[in-house]
This record gives C-alpha cells, structure tokens and sequence, in this order.
C-alpha cells in the first residue's frame, strides 16, 4: 500500500508541491465523502500519533493528568461566557436527532472543550487542597471551516488540549511558561522545528482569553502557521462557571497543541523536491533496507534485518521495480536512514547507509549496522539543535513589506480602536499581512521618537508582521 | 483528586457495589450534563489508555496497522448495505446543522466503521498486491441506547475496530482465529480475565455479518458481558461496496474489541469489599507508598522512593488522615502493590510490601525493595494464567435454570425460523436468558436421542444459555 508513482513537483512551486507531497507520500487520502474531513492512511496516522505521544509524554512530566470528556457539548455550556459563544457560534456542528426522533436538546461537536471542562471544575475544585489541577486531553476538535486544507486547517482536527486552575495569578502565569519548555521540546529537539513566540494583540485572542501567547513558525512560501497557543483565562471563566477555592475565584489557562499542524510544519519544512524528510521520531519507517537484486535470501541479508530489528524497519524488495525507483521511494516516503545492501558489499561484509536529512551516504561494516544507524540517528538529532532564527526583517513603511517572510516594525499599540483599525487597513491594503503581536517574554524597547508604521503616531512597541496560514 | 470517602458497600449487592466502586475510586464522574455521556477522570482514562495500548500492540505483531477516519459517515454510506442499515438506523447520532445553516446532507457519528472504511477500500484495493489489507482503528463510536450504564454500554463508547480484507474465505477465517489470540493475550495474561467464545446464532449476528463470534465473560451477578467480537463478514461487504481485487470480490473480517467493557471486566471480576484490584499493566499508580508518620522527609524515605523511581508511584502522605485510612483508600483505587515504611522499619533498614491481589503481606529488606516490588508484580500476572473456566451447568429443562450464571443444553438449531422462536420463548418465559451460541471451535457432538430443552424435538446442537448486559 506504499506510494508506487514517481513524484516530479519542485519544491519551489510550493503550494502545489505541498498539496502533491502529503499524497504521493500516502499520509492521507481526500476522496472520503464528508467534506473537510480526511482519512490518514499509517504513515499519516503514525506521526500524529507519534506527535501526541510526545507531547504527552512532556506533559505527564510537568504534572498533567490525562482526562477524557465527552465529544458533545450542550448548547447551555456555550452561552455561558459571552466571548467564547459569539467566537464559536459560527463554527459549530450540531447534533440535532438520534434516530428518527428531534433531540429535545441539540448538542455541538467540541470546537475547544473550556465549556465542557470547566463546568466539571467548579464540582471538582472546593478548595486549595485540589490546586493546581492540571489536566489534558488528546484527541479531536470539530469546526465547520468553510476552507479546508489538510494538516492545516479541517472540520475534524487533531490536537491535545491542556486546562489547568490555581490558586494565584502568578502561579497561572507561570504555567504559561511551563507551556512553552514543553511544546519546545517537542518541537525544537524531536522535530527540529523552530518557531517565534508572539503575545497576540488584543484583537487576536481566543474567544474569552486575557492573553493569547502563540507559537508561529515559517512555512518555505513566507506564510507563517501557527502551531500551538496557550490561554491566560484568568477569571473570565471562573467567574461565569463559579469555580471556587476556598471561595475564591481560581485563575486558569489552556494550551492548544495543535498536533495536526505540527504534521504540516514536518512535512513543509523539512521536505525537499524529492518527497518528505521525517524525523526517525515520528516516522513510521525508521530503516528502508534497500537490497541490490534478490539478496534478501541470503543469510548474510537475513543477519541485516536481525541486527536492525529493534528500529521500525521496512524491506523495499519488490521484484517488479528497479533498484533506482526503490531509491527514489524510500526518499519520497521521508525515511530517516536508508540502508543499500549490494550482493558484492554483502560478500565484503559492508553496507551503505544513507541520511535523508542531509544526503551523506557512508559506507560501513555489516558488524557495526546497528551502532552506525543508531549514530546516524543521534546526529540528525544534534543537527536539529543548530536551529536558525526565523529570518525577520525591520520595516519602516508599508512599502518596504516584501511578498513573504516576517517584518519588524514600530507600531501604534496592540490594544484599543485605534490601534486595532490601523492592523485592519494594514490587513487590507496587503492582502492579509496580519500583526501577529509582541515578542513574548522579551521586551523590546521603542527608541526615542520612533513613528508608527501605520499612522505616523508615536510607536509604542515593536510588532511583527506576515501573512498567515 | 483521590477518592477521600470511605467505601462500606459489599459485592454481594453487586449493581449498588459495582454503581458505587466505580465513582468512589474516582474512574469516571456522571454529572456531566449530556445524558449517556460520561467524564473518565485520570484513573480511568489512564485504563482505557493502556488497555487501547496492549491490544494495539498484539495488533501490530500481526501485521496490522494503524489508520484514522472521519468521526461521521454520510446517510448514502449506510444504505449500501441493507441489513446493516436497518441494524444501526435507530441508533444513530445525526449531525444537521453548521453554524445556524442546515447541511444538504446530514451525516452521522460513526456507531462502527465498516460503512466508511469498506468506501475507502474499494478505492485502495486493486489487486492481490494490496493484500492481506489489515488496518485497525482505536477511539470512541456513538450509538444512542435508551438505557446506559458506565462501562457497559454508553452513548460514547471506546473501543477499537479492525477491518482486514483477503483474497480467499479461508484466509479470512485465519483471521477470526488470529483475533482471538490476540484478544486472548491481553485478557487472559495482562488482566486475568477468562472468557468463552461462542459462534452467535444466525438471529444474533452482527447486522450484516455472515458469522458473528464473541467473547463472554461472566460477572459476579451471573450475566455475561460481551467483551469483543469478530465478525467473519464474507463477501457480504464486499459486493455493494464493489471491492475486487484482481476483479474478484474480496473476503473481509472486522473485529470489535470492547475497551470500555474491559474496564468493566476488569472492575467487576476482580474487586472485592475493600475496592479495586487493578493489574500493574494498566494501573495509573502501580506502587502506593504509605509512610508512617512524617517518615517521608528522611534520607532513607527518599532512597525509597528513588529505588521505587522506574513504577509509576504516588506517596500517600496526607498528614490530614490515619495510617488506616490511607491503607484503606490504596485498596479501594486498587493499587496493585503497596509499600508501607514505619519509622522503626526504616532505621532496621526494612519494609512491608502489601499484595492487593493476594492480600498477603510480607518483610523486605530496603536493599532489595525494587527487586521485590517487580517480582511482585511477576508473581501477579503469573497467578493471572491459573484462570479458571467459567462454570457451566447441564439442564434438560427450563425449570433446571438458576437465577445466574451459564447454563449449556441440548437445543433445536441456531438457524432457522423454529429454532428462533424457541430462542425467543426461552428469552420471554425466563425475563432475558438468551441463546449464546454454540462454542466456537470445538465441536460438541449431540448424543444419541437427546431433544430440545425448549421444543422437544430431536436436538441439533449443544447451546451456551445465560442473562446478557
């Protein structure tokens, strides 16, 4: 069931090599009869699984507890924060009949699960004794988006949802931070995926949010993907769901990691005009072993496979294809390593082993495989660390914006009318370039007499611009 | 978050003890405002979790993989296949509205799967190249039942559902063999739990399936609980979903693992009096650690706890609650393994290890704490394979019935008009004893002259009789 066909889209044409790759691979299939909602074949399924894994897995380090809540949320739930409601109402699916009957009481597909969970918190939490309460939840997520693309933006879509409540202010704020060591982790270390953090401006928050703080990364067209965000609720939702300690309101965020996105990101960034390059991680072939003519047989091949049975291993020996179109395949797939196992190099007790990151090939001896693909395996991994800084540019005008990329410039505020009125003329006058916000946890310094890009007021703080995904 | 109540309903009144165990070991919470819908808090997401997990991993040893589809199938997807349609109809969820428009096409939430993968293979299935094909998938399906009970049937249910397609019936009915293996492993090994597996009567089918085989366990009451079952659905699929391999119409199996009724299992058999006895493999805490005193600040108590470091442990340390009550509240969560350390103990270099299965307490040396806590454990799951066999008791009457428990009889058929209405009478004279089955793979022959227990009539097959959940 693996990709069988040749893939011939340059990179360079990147939509369309974005909308070829995710096919050719076999990550997902779109010919399912529900629009907006996808199958994910193995490959597809393995990384997002693999993904949520992961970031579980930091998750249960820092104190999180995983729960499971019901994938219908009463309508009542909703109305309950204003904010949140008028957000949401539009993207909502309802479930309207079971059977042939109505439902006295129609119920939405989860869009976020706050109004799900937190009705629940205000019976679980009575006093400082149940503080913090960190809790997640992995799973989907349900919004009738009228455009659709995969791993970018569905009607049915993957990610982990995090809702913790405390005591103070400062503690909530800290989780914030919390928040961001363990999505970099994921991200930065297993991945090798960087990304800037943005405190959005006031009009980009999540609906009933204090503070949205957001994680963009830079996708190779010069739009930026936001891949995960974490809440500062405050009050705003203890105060309508009366979640009480010690009958004082408590103080909560959320974190969305958006699972599904983090696919995209690996797939964008990562992958070159040959196909995908997926880190060993999350790809769901560690090892292709490529062997040269019909060697598979031999005991020598067969001391290969045992010695690399501890990694995900697949065997590309279909007989009806050339040794070059299995080379070719295991590149498209994004397999990490690839190991070349030739009838002459099986005699001299040697192998090639191959680097879909970087493109090293390496001969070794067939003692050593599993330590070198092993190897092989930790420097993709090191290389990851040598992350580049998301390329930004400082703008004085609207006029100096290029086609894509990031800009930095001084600007009029990040909350207010005016300030709002003067991203929505920016926003329209480019085509979409979007204020994604302030640095988080930087503060940057407007210099004496500096001018809003915009209006040509005095700047009060330092912005970054793009369009976005 | 743990259970701080004490537990004083025994198991001989097995519906109040089992309808109070399982909130009172804080599994799950009923107070969410969606009838049939349920909360699981971390323990019991935690043993839904790793039961998903063990069974996934027999399933990938034998060769399945891993996919995931749409949470909704559209209406046109289940009119294909008649019986099925008119099986699941009433059931089904139906999602009617985006936003405040009403869609064309309404869809529903999956009650199972096979109406949306079966679409899909007829697209991926061209030749006996793409098989065997064997894709499974875990989560949730939705079936509205009138009356729901946590565990046992719920509007949102967990499991996990293969869906395999071969070239011939013969290969297909492997499969409903491997199944079982599988299926087996997890219950018997990791859980100890046993069951009977019985080939369903025509009338008791899965609607559309040309065979249906389940697995029966019995719970303290005397009913059964069907914890899975695999569907041999020949070419019953196949043929309205138009797939061919090689144009010839495939062979297909799926089969329904019952996550949820494990837990059910799991709780139900097992527990006792005092509570819970979880199995350490899907335990959310696998070691209780219960100082006497304020030990827990000492030098040895944290050696304790660093030996103990590779389980999943939590210290029982509120300074609030007796020594007793905490003893108390580890058996009531089922904790498999607990350790107390007293003050004494600790400065003899000694502590007690406490087996929630057995009940038995024993005297370790500090050194060796790790090493006898993971023989523990050993021991456990070694206990786990002296699994006794259901008991089964002979009748020639419907009068020879008992109020539980499985009865076995000489009966009509498992075919057939006739042989249904006696199915049916025996289920109305006796308020719900239903027809199990015949055992599947083992053949029981008939004596000589034996007659119906139901109709008088010359006896045709040896029949498993019992109440149902």
């Amino acid at each position: 069931m693996l990709a069988t066909k040749e893939f011939n889209v340059k990179k360079s044409d990147f939509w369309e090599w974005y909308n070829s790759i995710i096919y050719a691979a076999d990550l997902v299939d779109n010919r399912y009869n529900l629009q907006g909602f996808l199958v994910h074949k193995p490959a597809g399924a393995f990384m997002i699984k693999r993904i949520t894994e992961l970031l579980e897995e930091g998750l249960n380090k820092t104190g999180h507890e995983e729960v499971l809540f019901p994938i219908g949320i009463p309508k009542e739930n909703f109305e309950l924060e204003k904010e949140h409601v008028e957000g949401f109402a539009p993207e909502l699916f309802w479930i309207t009949k079971m059977g042939d009957k109505d439902l006295p009481r129609p119920f939405a597909l989860r869009p976020t699960s706050e109004t799900a969970f937190y009705q629940m918190y205000s019976l679980w939490i009575r006093s400082h004794n149940d503080l913090p309460l960190k809790y997640y939840q992995a799973g989907t997520v349900y919004r009738a988006e009228k455009e659709t693309s995969p791993f970018l933006r569905g009607r049915e879509f993957y990610w982990i949802e995090t809702h913790c409540a405390f005591q103070t202010k400062k503690e909530a704020l800290k989780q914030v931070k919390e928040d961001q060591k363990v999505f970099g982790k994921v991200l930065k270390t297993y991945l090798g995926l960087n990304y800037m953090v943005f405190d959005r401006p006031e009009w980009d928050k999540f609906a009933g949010a204090e503070k949205t703080i957001a994680f963009d990364t830079l996708l190779p067209d010069g739009k930026v993907l936001q891949v995960g965000s974490t809440h500062y609720l405050g009050q705003k939702f203890s105060k309508p769901f009366n979640i009480k300690a010690d009958n004082e309101f408590v103080y909560q965020t959320c974190f969305g990691h958006g699972v599904w996105r983090v696919v995209a990101a690996v797939v964008a960034i990562h992958g070159d005009d040959k196909g995908l390059k997926v880190p060993s991680q999350i790809s769901k072939i560690q090892v292709a072993i490529v062997p040269v003519g019909k060697n598979d047989k031999t005991q020598v091949f067969k001391d290969v496979k045992k010695q690399l049975k501890s990694f995900r291993v697949q065997i590309f020996d279909d007989i009806d294809k050339s040794f070059g179109f299995k080379l070719n395949q295991t590149e498209l797939l994004g397999i990490p390593v690839r190991v070349e196992v030739g009838d002459r190099e099986l005699e001299a007790g040697q192998a090639t082993i191959f680097d879909r990151f970087t493109g090293n090939k390496k001969q070794v001896s067939l003692v050593s495989l599993k330590k070198e693909v092993a190897n092989l395996f930790k420097e993709q991994e090191a290389n990851f660390k040598n992350l580049k800084d998301l390329p930004v540019y400082q703008i004085d005008s609207i006029s100096d914006l290029k086609e894509g990329g990031i800009a930095r410039a001084y600007f009029i505020g990040t909350k207010g009318t005016e300030a709002e009125q003067a991203a929505k003329d920016l926003q329209e006058k480019t085509n979409g370039v979007k204020v994604r916000g302030t640095l988080f946890g930087v503060k940057e310094t407007v210099p004496e007499g500096a001018k809003c890009f915009m209006t040509g007021k005095p700047a009060k703080c330092v912005v970054y611009l793009a369009k976005q995904y």
